[in-house]
């Protein structure tokens, strides 16, 4: 009997293959990206379209776009020397249409965005790929009564979270704009880098929260839920959400997992807007978060800090982290940051690294952070 | 100060765009699908290609594709009459290469293929969008000893648990072949149509937890881990996961989450190769699970499971449910089942529908079932 369901199953695996499926199948199966020996190995299976480009976040600009060639069965292929390790995103363009890359799984949102992942491997992403010891993400919905509606964010709980009886600090961690409560994980691989650096003992166990830094959203747009519009001059705009953060999400943590409710066991770090949600956090609620860490953000040359920055300091800290690239379009604000900051002797950290506002960085960034809090 | 970088982060959110982004901005916005009136427009920029057609789900086959026309600024369109109420996946098809809708976010995955959805409001269709109270849904990594991995496996707590001291009933929901964990959220709705059930006061409270019934996985492939092949002679393939179900999962849960921990509170289901392992647990196990409801399966006519069914007669169960379509490619096994069920003598429900072995069929049966269970 069991046998038989046994052959029933694998049968039905075959068979509700789809008439696509099998027609693809019968074709020559199209692997893609294909990495081997320094280099990558780019295919799609185009048979009656007249280009097909390839543009690859490593490329400098769209100009740069490679040209494919054709084969006699309509794969269209080429093959380039492997960039430098990263994680890097893709895609076709196929007769002048962008396109995802079908033979490749492996996909990150970016906005309204999708578009294919190409990863190589190497020491500065190590990190990124799934760790041995995996903690959970969850996403919750908690109720608002600052912006009110329900909201969601996303939780990530450290491997043995569940098994133990320990209290965890905690980091929430901010997206920029156009960004939601998904982008860390999607984009930041924020779930794999906490994962690898608790498992090699560098960082210790944390919950991390990504909120949603919208106010108009519940959620993510994909679950296309209406959207409240606020008008650009109305000062609750960027104010609704600091408070919300401090009244409506650290109160449901701190409620509803085992976690330290203190300062000290409370870090928030953001990248772009998300900087400045984390500034702005910390400047209206001095002493609630021990760990400031704005990424890719500053201020204006002329801006009004220095109380802020002196309640903040009078409240006490344990860090204040500072991270810029040299070409980022913001790296003079984040100059006039660091400026502040020393001017009004609050010891912090400047962090400065090549490259821009990018991914790349705020994945380097976390990486490099992760294991200073909480210490 | 406040204003200062409220100011800041406003303009950051424009400035963040991309080049690309604007350039997209620049053009006039294509908005697609455009449901109004009765009809649907599909939209998409592509100057330089030669043809564009659509594929949607609701045609009968990929030989209906329509060509859409182009306009003088290089958007193609058209528009068709709404197809009645459903959740539908398309593509367009540029050159004869498939591409999903560049303005529509509203994605899902089946297997390793992304496709553009277009959900049709009605009746049937209501329990596909959010809720107003919605359960949280946690990507949870549990030890699989029998195994012998780490594993992932999806599980859905309703509205309300976080804030309540009761103890849940358990559904353990199983995909097809080609599915993973993520499919019955993904293209099942089902976190959709369990919080609109509960909310209406027409399905109890339930924990729904959807492993992944792939034994070589250690979870869905978007995560690139190594998977195990499994002979297709190897017995344990598919026994592997029943008693992993029984003696891992079932137990995780039950340890980690406020659940009744008794067979009265247990139900299982799934649909095709989930279907098969569905009558595998139960077979093998009964009065493990009280609640037994196979989709779009059933049994070879000379298949001997007349033992089986005695045994689970003996050990007692709330419900046995067979749900299968007409049109299925299974519905004569399926017809065995309900042969074979009352040939035994075990009260059942054989609920048939209209449709095929599609996730049409599959929402629709969850809708039917859920409010059944743990009565």
């Amino acid at each position: 009997m069991k046998k038989s369901i046994l052959f029933l199953v694998l049968a039905l695996t075959c068979i509700v293959l789809s008439a696509q499926e099998l027609q693809n199948f019968q074709r020559r199966p199209v692997v893609s990206p294909e990495i081997a020996n320094g280099k990558v190995t780019f295919r799609i299976q185009a048979r009656d379209a007249n280009q097909v480009r390839l543009y690859g976040s490593w490329m400098p600009s769209f100009t740069s776009a490679e040209t494919l060639t054709k084969d006699s069965i309509g794969v269209w292929s080429i093959t380039i020397d492997a960039p430098k390790p990263e994680l890097y995103t893709y895609n076709f363009i196929v007769d002048g249409v962008s396109k995802n890359d079908d033979a490749n799984i492996f996909m990150q949102r970016d906005g309204r965005r999708f578009l294919s992942i190409l990863l190589i491997d190497g020491p500065q992403t190590a990190n990124y790929r799934e760790a041995n010891k995996r903690g959970n993400l969850a996403f919750v919905w908690y109720d608002s009564p600052t912006i009110g509606t329900m909201r969601r964010m996303f939780v990530y709980t450290p491997y043995g979270y569940a098994a133990s009886n320990q209290q965890y600090p905690v980091l929430y961690l901010l997206h920029g704009g156009g960004g939601d409560e998904d982008a860390w994980c999607n984009m930041g691989r924020a779930c794999q880098i906490l994962d690898n650096l608790i498992e090699q003992g560098k960082a210790v166990p944390m919950i991390v929260v990504m909120p949603n830094g919208n106010p108009g959203q519940q959620a993510a747009p994909t679950l296309l839920l209406p959207e409240k519009t606020f008008e650009r001059g109305d000062p609750s705009f960027a104010n609704l959400y600091i408070h919300s953060l401090v009244k409506d999400i650290v109160p449901y943590i701190e409620k509803h997992y085992r976690v330290r409710a203190e300062p000290n066991a409370r870090a928030i770090s953001g990248l772009s807007m998300g900087g400045g949600h984390t500034m702005a956090a910390t400047n209206t609620y001095p002493g609630f978060f021990s760990y400031i860490l704005p990424l890719s953000m500053g201020i204006q040359p002329n801006q009004d800090v220095d109380a802020a920055f002196q309640a903040i300091k009078k409240a006490g800290y344990k860090l204040y982290w500072v991270a810029c690239g040299t070409e980022d379009f913001l790296w003079e604000s984040a100059k006039n940051l660091d400026a502040a900051l020393t001017r009004n002797g609050l010891e912090h950290t400047f962090y400065v690294t090549p490259g821009g506002h990018t991914w790349s960085n705020w994945r380097i960034y976390l990486n490099e952070f992760a294991p200073l809090l909480f210490k």
